[in-house]
């Protein structure tokens, strides 16, 4: 989520191949230089594209004479430097997963700060190419992003607080949890404020984490609660 | 879904092929003979193949010396005879439409009660097989049934009312509406009560439904309070 205040990231970190292989792997990556920048990419799709990015990344970050994460001068570089590493994994593994009926399955999103512009966010697809949020349009979603979508729609603008962006985050992540076998726990959770060039929180939140059961009981109760003092259809008026 | 107390059908009727074409064409059919059965079909998918599957449904029900949906004895040989019927279209179209890049694509919920037996609901496949609906599973979505998922799984039980099963389709339906611009009003709603043999209640819900409007608004009000009450995050405790 790209607010006026800051920016919002949550994963999960459950991956998948079908149901005997449910497997647990973080899918947060974060690039701290205090006072210069913080980058903040998370994956979804394929797991090993997204691994193969990752470290691909890492290893161009040890490369100083070369161009990386650490030495680009803005966002928009940064996010097209991903999404050319994202089309080198392409060319090297595209034909291969092909042969095996497996897609190019991989979808990031990027964002954080660069001392000298404002916090931005974007979308990086499988084809490398990208889409920055804007005011309109201040969140993404990638994976099994469905089931979460209504509650940010109607949460969320750039104007909310970082603290009711991270409650809808945990929200909506709970009703995908919900849903869908293939999300799970731990969840990780990082807050940026505007300006800060640091992180201000990154939290891992497990199955015993207790403000997550709290609010996830609470939000339950209520909206059955809420659902049930709906008035009933009155079919004479219809 | 598919309650102890009968059956509720509900859906919209916006289909598009890209946003030049959004189109409103209803997707719900419905053979009624009191006393008899009372047979409900819903189509998510390619237009045109849910256009045919249901045409020649009816060509055969007017055939009454070929097994058609009206002289068939239960449920099971009545889904049977649709997805017979939808691997029929499979076998004209299919090749003509992969040659234009298009996906056979279709998917159908049919259910009702015929004399002698209980209601049935059943989710019919492109492939013409299909699955019954249980205790356990007591409903069944196509077409963008993601963002609606959460509330009915954790409304719906098969002990729920009619009442609060019909407010709920239609929740979760609003909720797809706002996320999704190919899903729209109007809606169609059809009660079925369990030995009745006869349609409840079959009503039409444009955009100027009175209690369709109350409900949504309602339930985003309450929505957003239950939201906004809920604890924010205490950063000391994770």
């Amino acid at each position: 989520m790209r607010l006026d205040a800051g920016l919002v990231f949550l994963s999960d970190s459950r991956t998948n191949a079908g149901v005997d292989h449910v497997n647990t792997f973080r899918k947060m990556t974060v690039i701290e230089r205090p006072g210069d920048r913080v980058l903040v990419l998370m994956t979804a799709g394929n797991l090993s594209v997204s691994q193969s990015v990752v470290n691909i990344l890492r290893e161009r970050l040890e490369r100083s004479d070369e161009e990386n994460l650490c030495n680009l001068s803005n966002l928009f570089d940064a996010a097209r430097h991903i999404g050319g590493i994202v089309r080198e994994v392409y060319q090297r593994d595209a034909a291969a997963l092909k042969e095996f009926g497996i897609e190019f399955n991989a979808s990031l999103i990027f964002g954080g700060q660069i001392a000298g512009e404002a916090p931005r966010l974007f979308s990086i697809y499988a084809a490398g190419n990208f889409i920055e949020a804007s005011a309109d349009t201040p969140y993404f979603q990638i994976g099994e992003s469905k089931y979460g979508k209504p509650i940010i729609d109607r949460v969320v603008t750039c104007r909310t607080s970082f603290e009711e962006a991270a409650k809808c985050a945990l929200i909506s992540m709970d009703s995908t949890i919900r849903s869908n076998l293939s999300v799970g726990m731990p969840l990780d959770l990082l807050i940026y404020e505007s300006g800060a060039l640091k992180v201000r929180n990154h939290v891992s939140i497990g199955p015993q984490n207790a403000y997550f059961n709290e609010i996830r009981t609470l939000w339950g109760d209520r909206l059955r609660q809420a659902f049930t003092e709906l008035p009933d259809p009155d079919w004479a008026h219809f």
